[in-house]
This record gives C-alpha cells, structure tokens and sequence, in this order.
C-alpha cells in the first residue's frame, strides 16, 4: 500500500478506479441531484483527478447512465429516436421505449419498485427521462409546450411498464407488445405533431 | 362476556361488528383474491352471519371498496362514466378519474407505493379495476377486445397518477389538470371506439 493512494488503491488498476468513480458517482446524484453533482466533485469523492473520469466515461450523461446500470444512454435514444424526421417519431419511440423495458427481466421493474418508495430512485428516473425523452432531440418537436408534449408519452410509457410489469393486469401483461406499441405509436404521434 | 360471543364482541354493537367485518374482509381478499373470498368465508372469519354482512355491506364489491378505504365505489363510476351514450366517454373517464385522484393528498400516493412492492396491494389494485373500469358499464363499449381498449386507457390513467404523484415529472406535476384532461380524452375516446 502506498501512502501517495491513501484509499489503498494500486496504481494503474482501472477497475478499482472505474468502480470508485461509480460509487462516488451514484452518491453524489442521489444526494445532490444531476445538476448539481459534478464531475468535479465526483472526481474528488472518489479521490480521483476529474480528467479520469471524463476520460473513463466520457460524460457526465454517460457516468450518470453507466452508475445506475441503466438500459440504455442518451446517445442510444437519440439515435433510435431523434435523427430522422417527424414522420413515424411516435412509432420510433413507442418500439424502442417498450422493446428494451416491456419485458421479461426488464430492468424498469426494479427502477419503478424502487421509485415508488425511495426518493433518490424518484430523482434518478426524473433524470434518465430528462436526459432521454426530454434530451437535446426533443428540440426536433414543434411548439414551446414540447415538454409538455413529451411528459404525456412519459406518462403512457410508465403507465404501460407499471401495469405490465408491477400491477400485473392480464391484458397488458399477456398481450403481444406489437399489439400495444400500435396504438400508443398513433397516440404519441398526435401527442407530439398534433394539436392536443 | 357471553360464552354466545366467542371473541368477546358484545352483542347489538353495530361499530364493532362492522369492524371485524372490515378486517376479516381485508384479510381474506389479500389471502385469497376478490373472487375466491366469498362473503360465507369472510362472515365466518369475523364470526357474524352472512345475512348481516350483506346487511351493512350491500355487496361484496362495496364490501371490498369499504375495507380498502377506496375513493369511490363501481356505482359511482357506473354512473359517471358508462350510464350515457358513448360519445363523451373518453372524457369522463379522464375527468372522473383524475378530478377524484391526481390531486393533493390522493389516496392513490399510498396505493400506488404499495402496489410496487406488495403484492396483496397489487391485488387489490387489479381488483379495483375489473371492478370500475372494467365492470359491467364496460359492455357499453363495441367489440370484443374492449378489455384490451381499456387496458390502455387504465395504462395512461397509472401513468399520469404515477408521473405527477410519485415521480414528481415536473410538467405533470404542474400543469393545470383541464390541460392533461383534454388531451388524455381524445386518446380514451379513440382507444375504445375506434380502429386502433
């Protein structure tokens, strides 16, 4: 042990480096929120310099999607969603949104389990959706309610995943996903482009 | 205490009777489910006759909204939704679910919070809504996927409770309520009488 790594990490172990980063990091979102949580401080938490951890994780978006284990990144969503035109977004968002999280061993029934009781979870998934539905992207959708607009599809997303995946009713759960994400696509189409 | 009275309930005393009504209640549709726990099983849990049950409770249905302290019971949202003609339907059902529960101090906050993490809560939720939404009002709806159609219409309604109550999505936390109601009920009406 070197008393230069006071925390007794070896040196040149990117593991153990990664692994504190990751700790730090969810510690500092759930007590600070997002914004608020800097590579910085993180950086500090994890008695790391924060050039490492830009250089380990890129972004704070990405450490944020990386220390929750979360399914996929702003950057995924973006793509899948965002870069291409208007046409067909609500069809783009309701597949891809319901592909990863409809299903069996879905990551979103520990993600909603845990919403409904912790604060810090509540924080984190108002996060992921900000950084996701509510990301860059979303400048694409006309109109200065677009954020209004999109907590409508959020709300349909959630609501479909808690009835899915928690509440358990037959109709949801046992229904082909093709079956469901056709009429959400029309309804969020309308949501996004639509007068509503 | 009278040997007549086993429990020590004292006989012509209609609070403590109707308690126990409500406990054995509780607890055999939480161990059994709405359908297997029959007024028979629940009288004799609570140790009344059958007769009396029905005699303070109506039904098993307003039996199970009193003992979960339920906002209201399927009478109620009979004859606020489903006793018109079709047209106007997706709006009443927005306007009456979300008036009575997307407010402060809703009871669905607790509800929902247990649901995730209980499943005799979750239970009880599905129960509720076979027994309002998907009650016998829902014949008015054509088609015999109407379960399916109000599925989704359940779907949105968690959604939007669980968005602004539990999640705390700042733009359905904020927005005036006439602003998700007028939307949400354009999407109910096309879930259940339109191609979807």
């Amino acid at each position: 042990m070197s008393s230069e790594h006071p925390i007794g990490r070896r040196p040149g172990d990117p593991e153990v480096t990664r692994a504190a980063v990751l700790d730090a990091a969810r510690s500092m979102f759930a007590e600070h929120g997002f914004e608020k949580a800097t590579i910085r401080a993180i950086a500090a938490e994890a008695s790391v310099d924060p050039a490492l951890v830009l250089h380990y994780f890129g972004s704070k978006d990405k450490l944020f999607v990386s220390a929750h284990q979360l399914p996929f990144s702003p950057e995924d969503v973006e793509s899948a969603i965002f870069d291409s035109d208007l046409d067909g977004l609500g069809e783009r968002i309701a597949r891809f949104y319901l592909s990863a999280l409809a299903v069996p061993g879905s990551p979103a029934v520990s993600l909603l389990r845990a919403t409904a009781t912790h604060e810090e979870a509540a924080e984190m998934l108002r996060t992921f959706i900000d950084l996701t539905l509510m990301g860059p992207g979303l400048e694409t959708v006309p109109g200065p309610d677009r954020r209004f607009r999109m907590s409508l599809v959020a709300s349909h997303l959630l609501g479909v995943l808690f009835g899915r995946l928690i509440l358990g009713i037959p109709e949801l759960a046992e229904s082909d996903l093709e079956d469901i994400i056709r009429p959400l696509a029309t309804t969020f189409q309308r949501y996004l482009t639509d007068q509503i």
